[in-house]
């Protein structure tokens, strides 16, 4: 039996080498990232058995995407597609005041296609959690009735439902996102939240925890994450709060934090850990990954555990 | 005035380093490509003042395009949308057994819905030669209509229309090519067509020249070029016909072959040369871009005409 | 159940960057090698379902193994070693006169003390055919051992012995190959060897054929292929012998090319082709793998098909 | 009628990759350099007409130069040469201690001989402003008359002259700097200056604004600017003084921020607005291109706009 | 006659570009590093004429080695063995909170059997120094007996015996490493250690300087160099105690840092420096490292010297 | 004593990666060349011992220059100049018909100031031979009078004089090269010449053998070779004359074939080999040049002793 089932879009992830520009590329580093799969591969990493289920076109690039999450053990079961396309993403990385910025080029990809009826059920309903996030139902009008669907299928066999809104203003407004969200939600068993998403987005008020309070008595979550970037994380469990800070890092490459967070998270959680332990060990996760080019959090159980227990040392080992 | 304007799209070209396989890639070579934007470049860097119309995503990786163009001086005038798609294409470059190959990401490119009311039609009633190739038509029917409307109105205006058919097996099936091509074939003054599509799309029969004479007298064309690969080229003008062989090349990047040879001609021919002599020089030209990465012919009058006069030479000028 | 077992080493394979030197290397191109690991992963691409025994440092460059391996689906089963080294070897390939020359590093490598009694044999009772080569029996007296034992225990279960006899000079001399080979033999269903072995190490004389005939009089082997480089290559089978050629390719990287050979005809012949076609499918991927960079060969059954029937075909498919 | 022309040398920046040291190079990175050009490319790509006037070896290398300005669309009115050497200048980059250093190899380039008889002397009568820095009459006596001419040459055709000092300590001594600048100045009507080369070159003493109001009473300078590093810089118009600090940045490539200054702030003053929001303007500009690779700014009207509206925050935008 | 002559082992040093993780790399970057070799480097370009001894494959990765301090003019006696590995190691670097890992795979590497009869011996007779570190004692018993020798031998000729103590927990444990570092150091007149190994494989108590005393006292050390990472260094010479701050730097590659700094020590010191003018011109040695890829001070007097001077500035020398 | 002393320019080589043109290049290879101290490099590989003498300018660029001759051993014994430039030239290699395009950048670099009296004149008495070509005094007035001092002093201190004419049409027209050569001539021992140099610039006629008597019959060389490029080389000494073929190669970089070929004869010769022995060794060494990337022979005496023996093959040595 698998521990946790992700199912969402996986994209190539196309970005200029160093901090160069898009509008003067010669060549573009590639990588593979999607909110669900990055996910999946940091809970297999880390010690769960993880399955991600996707769609995707029957080319060398829907190979490229697979073989990737072979690379970690990750079991991808995929509906291929002989004509849809491949989603890709573009991302120009840089500090301040330029910023990073992403330009999708996912529309029509192979993923906006997948219903229910062709996609592999069973996965959702022998899963201990099913894990998806609030960008699978902005993709197509399918994949929010696939994701309702999953959602319900999990939920009827007892599979613990996780949902991290991870909104993106550049596929719908703020407003469009809440109603379909808070649709959503009372399939939801776990919710994941940025603070600044539960304000912008669920038009929420107040700091975390009320924030979390507020969240958890309307659609009766089991646990109420909510990410506060810089200043930590805070788990809302049975009534009960708790918080926890970041591990500084010498940061290389920010994308896949959220995710590596909520995959370590689930790995320690899922395998029976308390919440304030698996709240220290996804911080810990997050850390390592803010130091790993490209979006996966390519890590192991004995360095977050380092982490965990030594903190924020650098040096050499050796 | 402008000598030379094509209209058509030009994508992204992105291919692994190396004979590296899609499937694996861990980076990308990035060029920008199209069969017309290819013929404008090489005119402009022949000699001709050329132009290239087109309608592009108002983003970096549009202008990525334009300044790709704008390196060799052609004259880009551009339609920018704010939200339509960047055309994309993936080629895997091998010899055989494997051959290269082609993965077209192009559906929904901000081109396809090209109007002829939005474009700035007085390009193409200003110029001596309008270029467009087979592939324009087939990527959307807007752009087969705006296809017609600027034959038709380039023929208004004494413009020599030139047309490449340059067929595209993974665009569209060949009978819906061959009737959208003879639909506008009348309008045409130039046309350049391989052996092979005239074989398999145009249903005609016979050697190059009896194709030749055969399109030449059904659609009154001014100037029939029809190219066999490696065994050269073969003109059709005023009920003469010409031959030209190819010059070897040590081949390094075959991709934009057929474009050069239709620069490097139209650049002679538009010049004033007499057939047979624009014939070489494009077939210099062709040879000439085999040994350069890129789809794009980057080289010079001196470099054509010295292959022209002194042929295959290799060696070191030092 | 499994199709094909193999087991073996795989390393860390060290080369410059197209034709530089070792002596003046600045970086070093990584790819994972080893004949066993080739052939499951041919095998596996090419639709058996296949897996890999064998034993690994515990470490980063350990994981780089079964990370690559995984890549394709080929299921690693692995011994993880905290202390022992990771065998590598530098390979740098260059034509004539110059030639491709490799250093070994691979002494004391994890690999060189798995014995029988750590490893999984269930593997190897439930296999369909079990896969290993010479080079395994010439690490180390303990993989001597564990060969003959494992040969045993396949022969014990039915499942389907082949062995390629992949002589290495820079491994050991050709008297003492040849000693422990022939030891071996006895057990082996299927034998793979080069005409160049069998007359240099195994002292036999003739022509392929007559060595072929030779061989499985005297071993009593229900298979006998014998490569010739260029010339192609020969089974007998069941008295019957079947020559096939190679199919001509540019070549990008030669190195796994036997592998290859030997991963497809496997993939053909256990799912059930007869000998014939089996070794044109191995021909044809064998063909395929020397246009690709890296041991392995990193293609699908569509392409191996496609050069079936059509032969060695190149240009561009678009 | 071009809004800003520039004259000087723009050379082949070559650099090595991350912080390798020149004397350990195996590859350079290429870049295209000049002050003159920098500064037209900025104000091109922020939205004023700019053409770049100079004089290049009529060889590959010079065309790389064209190329790269064509990029951008700055006009390039180029004296093709054909036996003159392309001037080169090496940059090894460091922070502290090393610090970064410039290896010039500039001497005999072909603009060292730019005459004024051979220019296209209509360029700088009928641009609205023409800029010019204290590199150029450094290079060879032949362009301190050029410069000495083109100067009078823009006064004559009220085309407003702008000059940044920028002094280069490997091209010639302070005392024979100021000597030439001075006999300069009365045709200057903008002043660009750094305090530092106020200092040491011009002998100046007392802070930003004393030596701005010294400089502008003595040489009667329309507006002085005055720049101070890591304090922000300094103008002084009409008797009246605007200050502006700078704008935060994450430092990858600071080479041309100095240029990038002053390309914001004239496409922002030659647009008509006023100097202080022009000078926040060129704070903005210099701000992003220190987060970019080579000496150009490569930079938008909409991102400059966000860095003065939102200052220097950073983020993944998504 | 030989300024510095050192012995020791040289690897090449494996890793991956930027912070990539072994686990997936493609590419290595290559350099050679060792303690004493580095040592020898480093002296050799501050002025000294030093020579390294040790023993490499005769294979062009042993080459690489001598090829790499020929670059520098390190004069290399090298006993070449046909037959041994070459010792290599892998570094993946990374700030906090991951930390820079270092897998050795050295062992059986040439220079473990380099035993003293093999040796060219007067080299350490007839040099003025002879520097060692306590890695090479460490790699086997015959290296062990090697040290004690070469030390005696150095001693009997009056050449100043330095011993670094760079203790390295991943070849052995702290209890055998003090053992046999005090049976060595009666043969040492200068003493190099870092605080930290002094505390925890010296198990010495108290502040650098009590250290310092301790050892001196108790092994007669003629100078003794404690080194405290960020908190500089301390000589005591002579019963006086000298303080040496660090020269900040924005690092780059922090591995041979240490040796930096006794490289840049004896240059100075041996060139007839007083020990606090050696230690600071050590300490801008190692600073000027931290800001260099690869183990390798690639400095030069003036650099040094201008550190000493004007301390850790930066900016752009041009 | 030296066996070979060489003097001339070594040059920074800049060369696009792959076939890529100058024009377009965002990188650039970096090698170290030069036709004396390439011979120097083979012939030091090979099994002289060889010094080159030069002037270079005393920076990290001059400094590479030595460094990369360090790597092979060479002594440099260079006259550091502190202001003057550094020879550098860019190569664009490529197939027929485009070819090798080289384009100097050599003018008043440090060597063209080298006089007699400033260099190490011992070094040219003490040698068994001195190598020096006709590129030396093509580059400046005072290298054309060191080069005849050098050649007298030469012979005056029995030192064999070796001289390769090396025509390079981009620095001399054949009339001059012609007249000074043949001035320098009577001080040569060993001629060297292309047989397409003794027909274009000494206006020679007939065959090789032809044009070997007649030139060694006018100037009185002990040894005169004459290259034919594809057809093999020629020897004539004391009148009997030897012939001999090319070993093919596949080509990665051709350039410095010349100088591999010279410098494989001279390790040869000046050992004592008897002269066809010696044009057999300079033909293999010539030939794996061929396959090795920059101008540099980066061989081993092992090598080019396997290919005298078995001649072009290939395949792989493990």
């Amino acid at each position: 039996m698998t521990d946790l089932v992700t199912f969402g879009e996986s994209m190539l992830r196309l970005s200029p080498p160093g901090q160069q520009r898009l509008e003067a590329i010669d060549e573009l580093d590639v990588h593979v990232a999607g909110a669900e799969s990055n996910v999946a591969v940091a809970a297999q990493r880390l010690g769960l058995d993880a399955a991600w289920v996707s769609k995707l076109p029957d080319s060398p690039l829907g190979r490229r995407v697979t073989s990737a999450l072979g690379n970690h053990g990750v079991d991808s079961d995929i509906v291929w597609d002989d004509d849809a396309r491949m989603g890709t993403y573009y991302v120009e990385m840089a500090g301040k005041p330029r910023g990073t910025n992403v330009i999708y080029d996912r529309a029509d990809s192979a993923v906006t296609t997948a219903s229910t009826d062709e996609l592999p059920t069973d996965r959702f309903a022998d899963a201990d959690a099913f894990h998806i996030t609030g960008i699978t139902p902005a993709l197509s009008e399918t994949l929010l009735e696939t994701t309702e669907d999953l959602l319900t299928l999990a939920g009827e066999h007892d599979t613990t439902t996780v949902f991290d809104v991870n909104y993106r203003s550049k596929l719908w407004p703020p407003a469009d996102a809440r109603e379909t969200l808070e649709e959503l939600f009372p399939e939801v068993d776990v919710l994941v939240v940025a603070v600044r998403d539960a304000r912008n987005v669920l038009d929420r008020e107040g700091d975390a925890e009320a924030i979390a309070r507020e969240l958890a008595a309307e659609f009766d979550f089991e646990l109420t994450l909510v990410t506060r970037g810089g200043d930590g994380s805070l788990a809302l469990h049975e009534g009960e709060v708790f918080e926890q800070g970041v591990f500084e890092a010498d940061e290389y490459d920010t994308v896949g934090t959220g995710d590596a967070f909520v995959g370590g998270f689930l790995a320690s959680w899922l395998d029976g850990a308390a919440v304030p332990d698996a709240l220290e060990y996804g911080a810990a996760t997050a850390s390592l990954k803010r130091t790993i080019p490209g979006d996966i959090a390519l890590v192991t159980p004995e360095e977050v555990e380092r982490v965990v227990e030594q903190g924020e040392q650098s040096g050499i080992s050796r």
